[in-house]
């Protein structure tokens, strides 16, 4: 049995892109990681700040955002454009041969429109089994580039705006064949949370067993739901680890012993 | 002696980009172009006009943006992000495989910021001999990807705005140990013209003799003067050719018998 490269995988959002001196920290602690790796990031409050300059209202159903024609046009220029190209030019400097994609580059991750139902999400797309183009990702990473992912996929003759969360993990799951996968959700918290209320109370670890225990206890807030269920869908397709830890820790995170919360099978 | 591949490296901008049904056209064409290839492309007057709405004002001096900070933001917003992924999502569904970079991207192009004399231009980026990454290019070309740079390099920590014909001759002369290059510069004139005022008197081929002979005779008009100087640089610098031709003639000008003006030592 051969042994796989340890890969990381990390989404970065929220208040991380969006504060310069957070950013400029981040990735100089990213640049730093050695090994393959693979940066995901989102950029949605920067996008509905430049939409309000434009004249472009940014509109929600159940917090995704409704992508018409113009709103496609908006995010491509603040994800793909702005906040992605400036993850890119740091990491160079910084020593990261960082090279920015969104999906349609190198058709790396192909989506599906999403059909209008009771509600029309417009041009958002939706990922499938096939969706990751893994011998691109992996030249790259053999090559020792460094992906930057900007959270938009390749529908039919169209970017199609796409949940930064979700193409990490199917990022992570399609890249597991290849490597240890750890996907990390960095955010602007410790980890999971005990108690929301007291930022100390972080859980260290978490497999299915624990997981469905104090999913029944009722220990788990909402806002953390939906990415402790993406990591358990991960794990189950295939990825070795998910951490979901502060970007300011990304540098212990990345190694064994981690401050944030580790989940596992 | 080995033959080399014949590369084409085609800039377009102005009213190519800048009409949808022009770009349609012309993306379709491009993609029907086999064998290596690189796009290069502008968007100038996209970024003023989004400029304007962002309450960006444009100046210029001798025809060159003013790059501040704000505006090296808005086109790389543009450049990178609307112009150069709307190239991509269509050369992909025209089943090219085209890969967008700025020069950030993988290191591909980097420049030095241009010194403030009596002008200070901001962030605007001049080329040197070693600013092309030969290496990213020629892999990518390789492996049957389609490069589609958009006009901003990388300096120190930082993109820079940089001319779109400039990065194209520099791309194709640094290509030119490797392949026989042909550049061709695409826009919305048959070619060069003998008399400005009529658009069929398109000069077809001019070498370095013709070329000195019509220019004492005062032939050319201003507007052409740069691009024929930019042609004949890149001649010099071990570039086979050089083709000037409008955009609705690609297909045409990749050809043996071109409709546009050739350009050769």
């Amino acid at each position: 049995m051969t042994t796989m490269h340890k890969l990381y995988v990390v989404k970065i959002g929220g208040q991380v892109i969006d504060k310069p001196e957070n950013l400029q920290r981040f990735l100089s602690d990213f640049a730093a990681v050695s090994g393959p790796k693979i940066l995901i990031h989102g950029g949605g409050a920067i996008a509905t700040r430049i939409g309000d300059q434009l004249g472009i209202k940014s509109s929600y159903v159940n917090g995704r955002r409704i992508t018409d024609r113009e709103t496609l046009d908006l995010v491509t220029m603040v994800y793909a454009g702005l906040v992605n190209k400036q993850i890119v030019a740091g990491l160079q400097q910084a020593g990261d041969n960082a090279i920015g994609l969104t999906g349609a580059d190198g058709a790396v991750i192909r989506a599906t429109k999403r059909a209008a139902g009771e509600v029309d999400f417009g041009y958002v797309g939706d990922l499938h089994a096939d969706s990751v183009n893994i011998g691109l990702l992996q030249g790259l990473l053999e090559s020792r580039a460094t992906p930057v992912l900007a959270p938009l996929t390749l529908g039919n003759g169209t970017l199609l705006n796409t949940n930064a969360d979700t193409i990490a993990s199917s990022v992570a799951v399609a890249l597991s064949t290849k490597y240890d996968v750890r996907l990390m959700y960095c955010f602007e918290k410790q980890g999971v949370l005990k108690d929301v209320s007291n930022p100390e109370s972080v859980i260290r670890r978490l497999d299915h067993r624990s997981y469905r225990e104090w999913l029944a206890a009722g220990i788990f807030h909402d806002g953390i739901l939906p990415k402790l269920e993406n990591a358990f869908a991960a794990i189950e397709s295939g990825v070795k680890e998910v951490l979901i830890g502060d970007a300011k820790d990304l540098r212990k995170n990345t190694g064994e012993v981690t401050s944030g919360t580790l989940i596992t099978a």
